[in-house]
C-alpha cells in the first residue's frame, strides 16, 4: 500500500446548495401550513429507528458532521427560486419565505461514531414546523446512508482486530456516496481509503495499489513489477495473481528484494493462498513483506481468514452497500408541537395512533446509557420528562445547533476515538457476528420517572 | 399526488471536477506507466459483468448519460493538482501530465435502457492506457449505481403494469443518489418522483402528497384536511392513515367533495385496506378518487396488489436499494493493448489468466441482439472481430464518444422509450419475479465465426 496520512481536518467542500435535496411534498406541506397560521408552531421533530436491520446487535450513528454541512447549504438560491415557480410548485408566498429560509432552530443528538438501538433518539430538530419539516429528506439521507456503512464497517473493524482495513468500495456505490461511505467507515475504524475525493474532502488517509491492467499492459509481468518498483519503490504493493501466484511472487521479490512492502491477493482461496504465499515469501528471505487480500470481503470473510497470515484486508462492495443492509430504517417524526397558535404555546406531545404498525411515541426524548458496576453499558434508557438525577451524567445526546449556529462541529478523529471507546464499553456479544438481539436492551421510562411502554 | 410534468430537457449542472472520484491507484499506475513509456500504449477497456445477480433475468444499463458528462468534468484543477502534490501522491511529471488531461479516445457502449447479460460489453473505452485507465473508478461508480436501480425499476413496472409507479426513495439513500435513482427510474418506467432534486438536473416530473406530521401538526385531521385542500385544491392526495382510517375517508370526502383527486394508504395490510377504502369512497360519491399506496413496496408487494383496487404505487427504499441488490458486479477491464511501444503496433488482446475465478476473455467485442422469426429476442452474441453479415443490423453498441467528443447524448425520453421497446422485445418469461436463469443465453463467438467459450 502507497498510503498518505490523514491531513486532520476536512476541508470545506465548494458548498452547493442542498435545498432541493428535499421531497416536494415538504414544500407544499409549508405551503399549506403557512396559509393554514399552522407553519409557526414550535415543533420537535426526532429521528429514531423502531428496528435494527435482522440480527444485529448495535446500530452505529453516521454522517452527523455532514448534516450539519447540509444544513448550512440549505438556502433557495436564484435558479432554485425560478424552477420551482416555473414549475408551479408553490406558490409565491411560499417562494417568499423560502428565499429568506435559514434553519434558526435547536438541534441535539447522538455525536458521531455513538452507537445506537431501536428508539434511540439519533437527532432532535425543534424550531417552527416551517423550518424543520423541509430538512427531513436530507437528514435522513444523510444519516441513513452513512449509518448503514458505519455499522458494517464497525462489524469489520471489529472481526478484523489489530489488522487494518482499507475501504476500497468507491467502484461499487455512487460516485458521490463513495466519499460518503469512506468517511463513515473511517469512524468506524477503518485505517484509510482507495477514494482521493474523500482525502481530499475529508482528510482521510488514501492508499493503493495497482490492477491487472497494470501487468497486462506489459510485455511481461517481471516488466509491470520493475515499473512499479522504480515508479513506486520497494515498499510498493505488488498484485500477484494475474498469471502464475508462485512464479508471480518470484518475481516479485526478484525485483523489489526481501524489503518489497506486500502483495495482494485479490482472488482464489484467500486462506489457502495466503498461508502458501507466506511460506514463500519466508523461504525467499521476505519475512516483513506485508500479504494483503482483496476480493469481494466482508464481516465474515475476514473474520474466517482471522487465523490466516494476512496483514490487511481490502473491503470493497460489501462495505458500501451495508453488508446487506444499503439503508437503516430511520424516520423524521413530529413528536410534539405548540398547542395552539399562540406564541407562547406549550408544547403538546403528539403521535400517529392508527392500526397500522408504523406507531411511536409522542413527546421529546431524552436518551442515556445505563452503565453496570463494571463500567459495561446495561441499557439504552429512552424517556421524556426531566432525567433521573442518577443518569444526568449519562445521558447520550449532544448540542449540535443553537439558534440556527452549528456549536457541534468536531474533527473526525474525534468520532473515530468516540467509536472505539463506546464499541469497547458494549458487552462482548455486541461484536459476536451471528445474528441475535440488540445488545442493549431500551428501556421506556414515562415523564412520572417509571417505566413504561 | 400534485406533479409536476417533465420539462423535457436535462439541466447542465454547475459541474464539479470529477476528477479526484478516483482510486489513488489510477494515477499512481499512470505514474509508473509513464516512467516505463506503457502510459502511451493504445488501450482498449472493456465494462462487462461475469453474471446476473442472483436469480434475475435480464440486467438494464442506467447512467450512460451521467457517464459522459463525468468524462467531460475529468480535469484536475489547482485545487485539486496542490492537494495531490501536498500529498506526494504523484510525482511532478504525473502531476504535469494530469493538468493536460483531457480524454481524447472513444467511447461506445450500451445505449441506456438497453438490456444486458452476463459477458454483454456495455461500454468499450479506447485511448492510450494512461487516459483510459484514469475513468475506472468514476465509470464503474456510476453504471454499477445507476443500473442496480434501473433493474429493481424495470422489475417494478413490468409488475404494475398500466399502473403509475412514483419514486420516493431519496431519504433512503445518499442525498446525491437520490436523483440518480429517480433519473435510472425514470429511464425504466416510473412515472414520477419525489425528489425536487431529480425534477430540477434532469426535468423529471415531480410530484408529493403529505406527511403525518402535517396531520398531527393540526388540532384535528379535519383542519388539517381542509388546509391542505385550501392551498393546494381537491385534486390533491390526502394522507388517511393517521388515526382512523374509516373516520379519515369520510373526513376527507366530507372536506374536499367526491371530486377528491386521491388518497394515500402507508400502513397496515394494504390489499384488505385498498378493497376498504375503495368500497367506502364509492359509497361516498367518490367514485373517481384514486387510492396511492405506500409503505415498503418491492415489485413482489407491488404483483400481489395487481387484483386490489390500487391506482398509483409510492416506492422507497427497495426502489433505491436495487430490490436486494444495490449494486451491480460490473468491471473494468483491459482487453486488448498495443503489442508494442511503437506508435502504430497492433492491438494483442489479453486477459488475466490466474487459477482464480475471475478470469476473463481477451479482445474488443461486439454484441448483436438475435431474434427470432416473431420478432423476439433469442441470443445475446458477443465475438471479437468482423461481425457476421447476418447480424450486422443488429449490434447492440452505438458510439459515445469519438476523439474526445460526446456524440451519444440523448434526451431522458429516449432511453425511456427504449426501455419499454427492448423489455417488450424479451421472451415473456423475462418480467417473471421468480428467480431464474438469464432470459436470454450469452453466445460466444471467435474470430473465425465459430461458437466457442
Amino acid at each position: 500500500m502507497d498510503v498518505t496520512d490523514a491531513s486532520g481536518a476536512e476541508r470545506a467542500s465548494s458548498a452547493p446548495s442542498t435545498a432541493l435535496l428535499t421531497d416536494r411534498y415538504e414544500l407544499t406541506m409549508v405551503q399549506a401550513a403557512l396559509r393554514s397560521g399552522a407553519a409557526h408552531r414550535r415543533s420537535v421533530f426526532e429521528v429514531f429507528t423502531r428496528r435494527l436491520p435482522e440480527g444485529r446487535r448495535y446500530g452505529v450513528v453516521g454522517g452527523t458532521g455532514r448534516v450539519l454541512d447540509a444544513i448550512e447549504s440549505f438556502r433557495f438560491d436564484g435558479a432554485r427560486l425560478d424552477w420551482l415557480s416555473d414549475q408551479g410548485v408553490v406558490d409565491d408566498a411560499t417562494l417568499g419565505w423560502l428565499a429568506d429560509y435559514r434553519f434558526g432552530g435547536d438541534i441535539s443528538g447522538y455525536p458521531e461514531g455513538q452507537v445506537y438501538f431501536p428508539g434511540s433518539p439519533i437527532l432532535t430538530v425543534e424550531g417552527s414546523f416551517a423550518e424543520a419539516v423541509v430538512l427531513e429528506t436530507v437528514v435522513l439521507s444523510i444519516l441513513n446512508h452513512d449509518s448503514a456503512v458505519a455499522a458494517a464497517a464497525s462489524r469489520m473493524t471489529a472481526a478484523a482486530g489489530e489488522r487494518p482495513c482499507i475501504e476500497m468500495g468507491a467502484r461499487r456505490t455512487h460516485e458521490y456516496a463513495a466519499p460518503a461511505a469512506a468517511r463513515a467507515a473511517h469512524i468506524a475504524g477503518f485505517a484509510s481509503t482507495s477514494d482521493l475525493e474523500a482525502g481530499f474532502r475529508y482528510g482521510i488517509p488514501t492508499g493503493g495499489t495497482s490492477a491487472h491492467a497494470f501487468t497486462l499492459l506489459h510485455d511481461t509481468e517481471r516488466d509491470a513489477f520493475t515499473a512499479q518498483v522504480v515508479s513506486m519503490g520497494r515498499g510498493t504493493t505488488l498484485l500477484v495473481d494475474t498469471y502464475d501466484l508462485a512464479e508471480a511472487v518470484r518475481t516479485a521479490v526478484d525485483v523489489a528484494g526481501p524489503s518489497l512492502g506486500a502483495v495482494r491477493i485479490d482472488s482464489g482461496d484467500l486462506l489457502m493462498l495466503a498461508h502458501r504465499v507466506r511460506r514463500q515469501l519466508d523461504e525467499l528471505g521476505a519475512k516483513e513483506t506485508r500479504i494483503l487480500v482483496t476480493s469481494d470481503l466482508d464481516e465474515y470473510a475476514i473474520a474466517a481468514l482471522a487465523a490466516a497470515p494476512v496483514d490487511a484486508y481490502g473491503v470493497g462492495t460489501s462495505l458500501v452497500t451495508g453488508s446487506g443492509h444499503p439503508t437503516c430504517s430511520m424516520v423524521y417524526k413530529l413528536v410534539a408541537r405548540a398547542s395552539s397558535d399562540e406564541p407562547d404555546a406549550p408544547l403538546l406531545p403528539v403521535a400517529k395512533r392508527s392500526a397500522g404498525a408504523k406507531t411511536s411515541r409522542g413527546g421529546r426524548k431524552w436518551a442515556a446509557r445505563r452503565l453496570d458496576a463494571d463500567g459495561i453499558a446495561e441499557a439504552e434508557v429512552v424517556g421524556t420528562g426531566p432525567v433521573p438525577h442518577d443518569l444526568a451524567d449519562r445521558v447520550v445526546q449532544v448540542p449540535l445547533v443553537r439558534g440556527g449556529e452549528v456549536v457541534g462541529r468536531e474533527p473526525l478523529a474525534v468520532a473515530r476515538a468516540r467509536h472505539a471507546a463506546v464499541r469497547a464499553q458494549l458487552p462482548l456479544s455486541a461484536t459476536q457476528l451471528s445474528r441475535g438481539e440488540p445488545v442493549l436492551p431500551t428501556e421506556l421510562v414515562s415523564r412520572s420517572g417509571h417505566a413504561g411502554g
